[in-house]
């Protein structure tokens, strides 16, 4: 293995706290009374449909910024939330550049960069990675991804042509996510996988990738045990 | 000013030097006897139309390395030299994934880094940037030019596609360059303009750019002094 490509939301940043708390904020701000984890929620949940719209050809490659910004709205007028300035609500959704990484993500992957190639293989766009990374202190050694790729996982081009970036081939790169169906995606082309379980993504009452759904190549506690599993 | 773009050879990194010593070791592996710093101008020499030929349409866009390889034969050929095994040969090509950085390169960006989203904005492709910079210590945010913008500089979009990826009005990006016509075209789209002479960058027979030619936003001494003029 020559480079280990991160999922970012949920694996290396916990966006659902960061979420919680910029909604929280908003609405201090701006008189808006929500129940802000069932916002994150619902802001999340669409996710996978607009990005789906664009895996299935309906609709040419845009920035997830754009996504996350379509779906805002939509969360927002469910809610009935309505003249909120338009700065405020770019804002919000440039809260998905100011979430927090877990605890053991920047000392895990400071010392993986020791020996590995660190990259972002998320859906999110280089902007948002940069910022990011640069909110959270991750030290990738390059953004790569969707945006990168044009493709949004867990399609086979949007690994293939991370890899074929690195001029890597499948197999000397690994996946490092918490969610067993994008592990499931990029095995399948031929990465390696590395799954490290996050059980409070979704909240606490979170039922889904509480393990392990296959014999990953590794499995790690967090960021910290899969440094010293890969003797970093 | 958001960011703060570089480009690479010559500017961050001596690549005289670092194919000159490639040379010297690939020569006494291979009982091949060259003018090594005439071996390094003529493979660079090549550099600009073998670009010239994407730039103007009349080839897909292709990675750099595989325009160094085609070069690197020419040369080799030019010189008579014959019968290397492909490994060696690859390996050469790969002496761009091993050039110095600038004494004062790692630490410039260092401190720059702490105001400033660092990035590449090199006509290399990403697997050579991100070589280069493990090998070196190149703390880059996000690995940006030709590769990603699919268009090689000082093609207006080569600029305009690296900023776009940023989310950055062009106006709030600076190009930092040893070059005076890559500042040249990219003040003409827009960006912010930084002078770093390196006037060792062709040997010590160096007649271009030596002087700021034009008046650059900012005209520094080396990255250090970049650093101090910039508050970092």
């Amino acid at each position: 293995m020559k480079a280990l490509l991160f999922d970012i939301f949920g694996t290396v940043v916990d966006w659902r706290t960061g979420i919680i708390r910029a909604g929280e904020a908003f609405g201090a701000a701006h008189g808006v009374s929500l129940d802000w984890p069932q916002f994150a929620d619902d802001w999340r949940a669409l996710y996978q449909p607009a990005m789906e719209r664009v895996r299935s050809g309906g609709r040419a490659f845009v920035k997830l910024d754009t996504l996350h910004r379509e779906n805002l709205d939509t969360v927002l007028a469910r809610h009935g939330v309505t003249g909120i300035p338009e700065p405020a609500l770019a804002d919000l959704n440039f809260a998905w550049r100011r979430l927090p990484p877990w605890p053991d993500s920047v000392s895990g992957l400071t010392r993986l960069k020791t020996r590995y190639i660190l990259g972002t293989l998320s859906n999110g766009n280089i902007s948002l990675m940069v910022n990011l990374a640069k909110y959270g202190g991750l030290p990738w050694d390059v953004i790569l991804g969707a945006e990168v790729a044009q493709a949004y996982k867990p399609t086979p081009e949007s690994y293939l042509r991370s890899a074929a970036a690195l001029d890597l081939p499948p197999e000397e790169v690994a996946l490092v996510a918490a969610h067993n169906n994008d592990l499931q995606a990029a095995r399948t082309v031929g990465y390696k996988t590395i799954f490290v379980p996050r059980p409070t993504e979704h909240g606490p009452g979170q039922t889904i990738d509480l393990e392990p759904a296959e014999d990953w190549d590794l499995v790690v506690e967090d960021l910290n045990d899969a440094a010293d599993k890969l003797g970093c």
